[in-house]
């Protein structure tokens, strides 16, 4: 099958072009390089089975010309900052929700049906059941990007009523791994190698959190392509623990052999519109036959190894 | 107060603005006139509270300036049509999203913050409880409106959250009453004006439906605006009763005098996104002292009434 990935090449993406093209599939990468890289790449160019376009997703012709002869969509580009969307409101509901219309509007034009969607467990905004299930109570959204994905899931939903499509929606827990551009393991691991003798965290560092490394996550995607059942297919995609933000810094600063005095800016929440527990009910995935390969400490680990071995990452733009 | 009431000369904005002139508020409409009509204004402009700019909610620049000086705003200006949505996807996406994201930009650059929202029930796609809670369980969106309302809630929560606005959101049944312009009552007097001898009904005449009198909508509006406890306040607004179809359209030709016969074109929904049975649950707006005054039945009679006296409604663009 070929197979159109939107910011393939980014974190996700890029693993996610992989894990496709391992399996036998030829993908079209459609990405603007703005948190892409031509590294990433690399493994995935010397399969002789990917193309690479460069273009927007707001770029409505660009994406429909692009993504004539394909035979499905894996939609990951999005602007994946939740931190600081207060500070810039119009760019999810440029990148991620009209973005998202511009995609599954080339998808109707070329009768393309298939779709893969990244959406986010922020959707839940402050949940009051934990583990959270795909069916928890109507949540009330507390960031732009959550609202953002919301407003994605509902018109993709929507298409595949009116328009006979088939969806597969993953509500991701943060994801790492290599490739990881942004996030906090990224920024204390920097933070560290700057001054490794003090770490400031943002609040109290008892937020609870729940994390997946990157090959669970593609893993989990591939399979629901070819495997989920209905044509709205909504799935929580994290694993089966958390830990504290605590945990974290100690599994890092232990990994990178420091011993830094650490300061918590206080509070429940890092920032406005940070959720102070995710925690996600994944049986539904699991039913299809997924587990996750890596706990959460292997996860940050591996992360924390990957930056180490890759620090020009840490040096470029954040 | 001076209130902003975008589709103020709408069918639900007029009776809104009304209401809030009638309660000592000035008011300023802001609407482009493509549904609304100069008519539904003339009791509020005999006040003397009322100014009216015409405009468009998609020319952000035209809504910050006529929104200044103003104490709250109610965002009343939609897309209202379900049924075709279909036809002409993008329409949800910016006359709804689009367009809430312009009136909160205005909201916020003018630190106006208090906001009144016309949502809709429909964005409960096809709910599993029945009266349908506000916390119903999170719903898969079945329409292009209920999803681009779905993304206005969540844009509008995630603003209250992160901006400090104060926001009441009414997830709406279909209204009805005077000056009521499109819907089932609309069409079957415009029909059955035209051939009272045969009636053509969309789907098997057995889907469930709430509706209510535009009179108790307003008023829920105007004390909300006033009495909302909270940040974010999410209120179902319907009546606590449902009818079929087959009622409404007992009471529609028994009030026109006509016996048609009735044709169904089948099927438990009338168009894709139909919601078969609609039926919310309102006890947390009834908590905050609203009643309805009218019965389903009653709202349908004086609709029946308005069109029958207001006949030139009928003739114009449907």
């Amino acid at each position: 099958m070929k197979v159109f990935v939107t910011g393939g090449a980014g974190f996700v993406g890029s693993s996610l072009t992989d894990h496709l093209i391992a399996n036998g599939h030829d993908v079209v990468v459609y990405d603007n390089f703005s948190t892409g890289r031509e590294q990433f790449l690399e493994r995935a160019a010397g399969s002789g089975r990917l193309t690479v376009v460069r273009g927007d997703v707001l770029d409505a012709g660009a994406v429909l010309r692009a993504m004539r002869g394909c035979d499905a969509v894996c939609h990951i580009a999005a602007n994946a900052d939740v931190r600081f969307g207060l500070l810039h409101p119009r760019r999810d509901l440029e990148q991620n929700t009209i973005a998202t219309f511009n995609v599954l509007e080339a998808m109707r034009a070329l009768d393309i049906r298939r779709l893969i969607f990244s959406s986010t467990g922020s959707i839940y905004g402050e949940p009051s059941v934990f583990p959270t299930p795909e069916d928890a109570p109507f949540p009330v959204q507390t960031s732009l990007y959550g609202a953002s994905k919301l407003a994605c899931e509902g018109m993709i939903t929507a298409y595949c009523e009116g328009y006979g499509m088939r969806a597969s929606i993953f509500r991701c827990v943060s994801i790492l791994g290599e490739r990881y551009t942004h996030g906090h393991v990224f920024d204390f691991v920097k933070s560290l190698r700057a001054d490794p003798t003090r770490l400031r965290v943002l609040g109290d560092g008892r937020q609870r959190k729940s994390y997946l490394y990157i090959g669970d996550c593609a893993a989990a995607m591939l399979l629901a392509l070819e495997k989920a059942p209905d044509d709205v297919n909504i799935f929580n995609l994290g694993a089966d623990e958390y830990c504290e933000v605590t945990d974290s810094v100690r599994w890092i600063t232990e990994r990178l052999g420091v011993k830094p005095q650490v300061e918590y800016t206080g509070g429940a929440r890092g920032w406005i519109g940070d959720s102070p527990f995710i925690f996600l009910d994944c049986s539904r995935l699991r039913r299809l036959g997924w587990r996750p390969a890596l706990s959460i400490r292997e996860g940050v680990e591996r992360t924390v190894d990957y930056l180490t071995s890759h620090a020009w990452m840490l040096e470029a733009r954040t």
